[in-house]
């Protein structure tokens, strides 16, 4: 059995072709250019595609991550943050005829990162399972007593989406609009702007990016430093909601915000302990460091290609 | 199949018999008088139980209802919020072994609210179904895929320690602080001592309970209802995360609180349109009033240990 995988993201396309054994093989990339139309983007898509695939080969199942909302039974787009206009475009449909309709499944893409984690990552075997990539946004999946679970809409979980207090607007925001990389530059553009007194290397940056924040917080800038210690709080406030609705065994965390390391995850700590309802809530190992980087999404959807055409 | 259920309560021990097609047959009820102490209060409570056994029959199953957090594995008791010096109580056994060593399963009495409204209730078939009672505070189940959703603790789910914003406090709360029948008299409490200006029959009453503040919101009192409108609110932001967290088919909602109807569900429904991710989020009928009232633990039980008997 060979697989072929996907991953459909609003910068790139990563195509990989994958053997039984689930060993990458051959991988492309391309870039996504929303801007060129949907028919140029899709093109494109199956270019990169039909690259990894041997020569005289035919995948036996193909997955595809998608950005979302999704309709994963019928392999639909619904509409994509990420992609203005993409409106009930029938993803699998259009990739499965391009391969001589094979059998073509798609699925959120932070789902898939889920299942890899969960099947062969960090997050092995852990019952609930939790998986979040912190990165220009936040986005999650769950995996429950081994199956991917989605709830009534197919669109759980959402983590980026756990409402937290903006002291700022005084109002309630969403985790991903403080703690994502868009989040932190997003505070540091305020906070330098309210105001003229706070001193940062910041002020000299050409923009001011979740990379430049991080950057800035790694060399012990007390300004960014005190952006990523609150989003670290209220990264500790959503995941105690977390606890106390799914009680995971683990939450994988994965993205290039957990990269920022103890400068997120002390402050994320303290709040999880001043605020977790008992310690019965924090199982051993209970926050796990995502083991596969990039082509996270395209293991788990070559995993997830095998298991829905097994 | 004959059924024993007990419902173990702070306040009081209910017990009831029910035949195989979990029809209550007999029913006792007597106070738990916590202050009589542990022995005292496990004597009333097998005494009420032997009340509803008809002679010379003996229960193929007992099913308790218990305050938490329980190991429900081993069916004890770890330490009970409402039982002060109650820690690891071996309930199950106790309780067996007062009934000849019939099987006995003990289990949160919020997660047999959730069986109970499940399989005979308003959550019938649903999936996810959540339950959720507002009374003096707020408890809550899940049921997953048919099953009660218990997490890797076994204490989920939490719905009453869901993080909302305290803006007087100006830190993060619980929402049983807020929206519960001991949260409203608390904010009423509150808001009369910081605004003496503030009018409200509530002045006169000789003491201001949940049930007070209901009272006067009933009768259109502005101070009265703006407590339990701000509880809405709450409640409203709480039900979010549930919908981006677990995205249920189903919240059903009981306890003497929800009975306040359109005062607190009018705000909770505004801040849920307002705030949630996206409409696919919303089920057609997603929160529904609870159809049992007071036994809606006791046939939990009954349905609990017949199924585990079974």
């Amino acid at each position: 059995m060979s697989l072929l995988a996907i991953d459909f993201g609003g910068t790139r396309i990563r195509a990989a072709w994958y053997d039984t054994a689930l060993k990458q093989q051959a991988r492309a990339e391309t870039p996504t250019r929303v801007e060129d139309g949907q028919a140029a983007v899709l093109a494109r898509l199956i270019e990169a595609a039909r690259q990894v695939v041997p020569h005289g080969e035919v995948p036996s199942a193909i997955g595809v991550a998608a950005p979302g909302p999704l309709d994963v039974t019928r392999g639909v787009i619904l509409h994509a943050k990420t992609l203005p206009d993409w409106e009930d475009v029938p993803l699998a449909q259009i990739i499965s005829e391009a391969f001589g309709g094979v059998r073509t499944v798609v699925q959120n893409d932070a789902n898939l990162g889920a299942l890899a984690e969960y099947a062969l990552g960090a997050g092995r075997g852990a019952n609930p399972m939790i998986y979040m990539t912190i990165s220009t946004g936040i986005g999650g999946g769950a995996i429950v007593d081994g199956k991917l679970f989605g709830g009534w809409s197919g669109l759980a979980i959402e983590p980026g989406h756990i409402l937290v207090w903006d002291d700022c607007d005084k109002c309630y925001t969403r985790l991903e609009a403080l703690a994502s990389g868009t989040g932190l530059a997003a505070q540091a553009e305020r906070g330098l702007a309210s105001d003229a007194q706070a001193l940062s290397s910041l002020r000299s940056v050409d923009a001011i990016t979740g990379a430049a924040v991080a950057a800035a917080a790694r060399t012990g800038d007390a300004f960014a430093c005190s952006i990523v210690e609150a989003a670290g709080v209220q990264l500790g406030a959503a995941l105690v909601n977390v606890m106390h609705l799914l009680s995971p065994q683990a939450i994988v965390v994965g993205g290039s915000v957990a990269q920022l390391g103890d400068l997120l995850f002390a402050p994320m700590w303290r709040t999880i302990h001043a605020l977790v309802l008992d310690e019965a809530f924090l199982p051993p190992d209970l926050i796990r460091m995502a083991q596969f980087g990039d082509d996270v999404c395209l293991l788990g959807a070559a995993l997830y290609a095998k298991e829905s055409s097994s």
